[in-house]
């Protein structure tokens, strides 16, 4: 037994490994991103059962290669250990179960439109750029916290104040927060603001206070995130070009002068034998 | 008397300091929090009772709670030197207020919902990012003055021209500086603009040269702050991080061959005498 | 005569200096910048009266006031040079001529609203952040140029295949030019778009690139002028501050250098010598 | 024949190189931009009569530079390797073929448009700032996959889900991603909201999160881009001033100390002979 999973292992590894089988597999993500699209129009009844087979065929595959990867894996416990595999192993058993309730079928469609995420699990390039994405997501902690807090206290004045001015748009603190976003991004705040001014005059005060603070603290984060982000990228790169073209730093011209010393010491030390 | 005082100060220090004394705090400006949302909601009797209660407790507990940290302070004059503490004990003064008449009341609600950011003062990394903000705020001075200016000519440019085009977008200048930072945050700043050129034609110079104006000058102003406020702190890391790599500095080398200088002249100074 | 004009100018330049005749200046202009705000408003005939009195006092101080600044100019000739003095004097040569007709009393009324920018010539920081604002616009040149360039393209072709569709917003390439401005600031734009995909369903293209275009290269601008501008001036604070540190440079280190090889090429020729 | 070409080439190339010529070009060039403009407004015939001849002379002057730039190339096959070449050839001969037809009328008035664009090719700071724009292209590839993927992912579930509540917004994916764009620039995004809310009371949480994503991605993108390009440049501003200014770099002193350190090793050396 041991032999024969060792070759499935090897096998499996050539498989995964194979040019050919890395094209097939990304064509056929475009082909399920194609599908998902192609669900939205109005399609012939004949399309649709073609594409039933295809959709069909799609998990086929996806089964497979999930299974190839699997076994490709040399230790087998920590082929879970990467949000990738998690992920696509979820989208292939849940495309898998016998789906016929309306309501689960969303669910199923649901799950076939985030196979088009899998071309980001594909695409190196894009990976590195998610991962660099969520490392930044950390340092936005308390300001975020900050920026909930700002929205709170808000929500909780504009519900306390405001709810029996306009019950759709100040009703308890979450359609207030909600309402809040709304001015955040400037959409007909005005027209929010008019209503409110009509009972309380100086609400104007309520509303531009609140602009201040969440557009500084929002343009505050998202620059020092990029930023900073950049800097250290930037930093990084430079640095490994200087190793790269074999550029002196400051420590190689200090470890040079050193040694320069010591010879000159040991000079010394001779001259005063010599006399 | 004053052993009274110093064991009272010893202990307030001890409850103070407590691990779980600082997690009931935190729990409580929680509870409070949830309580403030709470309120918003259309909720039962009862449960207006159980809050009633809840809310009396959370008051008694800060009220204990800023005792403590007043007892605990060593240089009692101090205490109130403190912007956060002269906060908490309005908050908490403020609360124990009775208050019955529904006007009072709803100050009383608002003062409420202020509890929220105690959450700011117990929480350092909050304090930090607060501080940070606030610091950034005078170099912002001058910028917030000449975008005031700007914002009063154009306002008294709008209240004499289109005042009598619509009064209730440019009735007095207080109305046209609000219509303009209407105008500024781009909400349906058309309308505002099509209603005034069917009057004066080329009234399109007026609101374009403003949306220009501060456009730049609100760009200059953020950007400005927040890139420098973050290259400070990167050169300030930077050249705390080199001290600790005990990296060599233009100067440690400058010392370096001074000293080595200081060698060669000895070594030909003994050249001499040995001739 | 010669005598009396040196009296008047040190007589001038000690009022000019005087501390008192500032503050009296800042604060006249305030009130002017107050009045200007305060006509604003509805207000009764008897302060009408009392505000014109004001105005024609605070007009006389300006007078006094440029005539002083002139007298107490060493170089008369170089007076008209600074275009604050040209624009001081402007404002107080058209508050001087008497309006009586409806038409030119608005062109008075815009004049007075002007002396409020009197604020920036006198506050000297105010003058350092509007200067540097005004250097950074030569470097936007070109890219203004550009954007004038698509805007131009795009409006001529609005004009040239939406003007049937709606003559109000892409009647001539003038009115074209705005609409896209609209649209740039993204105001009721997909109403202007959703107007002309009714008829050419492809529009989307059209209002989507120039979107995709406008907002790149503002962006580029904006952002590329005001980082240029921090970096320079960074960059010459750091400078500065290295030269008042006295800290090394590897200018500094490279001429030590060369001094300490000379004096061991002296060492070495001195043992040739010996030797 | 070989003679008379390489005279046609000299003579074109002088007539190429000469100011007044180049100054004719771009007069016509801006000429040729205000016959553009001026067609969108309502004119008298006679006026027309006069445009239509000078469109032909400048159809025909641009035809006589092409020509000249073509004689003036030394290579002429790779006269065709510019963009620029090929897009001027391709404007002058649409421009030549005879338009009768309504429908390609346009199409030659569209060409005409294009001919403003030769203003890019012809100021060469355009140029530079144009490719500079298209070299910054590439580096968005990845970050604009990862847009449209996400734009793909929310427009299949926007389609799927919202396409009975409204056809016109979400009938099938194309007209979803439009839609999404549209709340993407925040444009009358909260009455898409609200009425799909009315049908799913939880889908705040697909138009929250596609807007934190995208603005995310899109600031990240294109301050990134910005910032990276503007270091860039500075970096190589610095580096060829320094050059320029002669500054000594860390290689020159690392050159300088490995210099002198040969020459105290022959001392030593020396030294040990003499001894």
């Amino acid at each position: 037994m041991q032999i024969n999973i060792q070759k499935l292992q090897s096998i499996s590894q050539r498989v995964r490994d194979n040019k050919l089988f890395e094209w097939l597999v990304v064509s056929v993500i475009l082909l399920s991103a194609l599908l998902i699209g192609a669900r939205t129009y109005v399609i012939p009844g004949s399309i649709i059962t073609l594409m039933h087979w295809l959709d069909a065929g799609i998990t086929l595959l996806f089964l497979f290669e999930i299974v190839v990867r699997f076994f490709a894996t040399e230790q087998k416990k920590y082929f879970f250990r990467s949000g990738w595999n998690i992920f696509d192993t979820l989208v292939v058993v849940v495309s898998l179960i016998p789906i016929e309730h309306s309501e689960l079928a969303l669910i199923g469609r649901l799950v076939r439109i985030f196979r088009v995420l899998r071309m980001v699990s594909i695409i190196p390039e894009l990976r590195t750029l998610l991962n660099s994405l969520l490392r930044a997501m950390p340092q936005l902690g308390y300001v975020v916290l900050l920026m909930f807090i700002i929205f709170y206290i808000y929500g909780a004045i504009g519900a306390t104040f405001f709810a029996h001015i306009n019950a759709q748009l100040w009703g308890d603190i979450s359609i207030s927060m909600l309402t809040l976003f709304r001015v955040m991004t400037f959409e007909d705040w005005t027209d929010v603001m008019y209503e409110t001014m009509a009972v309380y005059p100086f609400s104007w005060m309520f509303y531009l206070s609140f602009i201040f603070l969440t557009t500084f603290a929002f343009l505050n984060m998202v620059i020092g995130i990029v930023v900073n982000v950049l800097e250290d990228e930037h930093a990084r790169e430079k640095q490994a070009q200087d190793k790269i073209d074999g550029k002196a730093t400051l420590d190689d011209i200090m470890l040079e002068l050193r040694s320069l010393r010591s010879e000159v010491a040991q000079l010394k030390s001779n001259q005063g034998k010599s006399n």
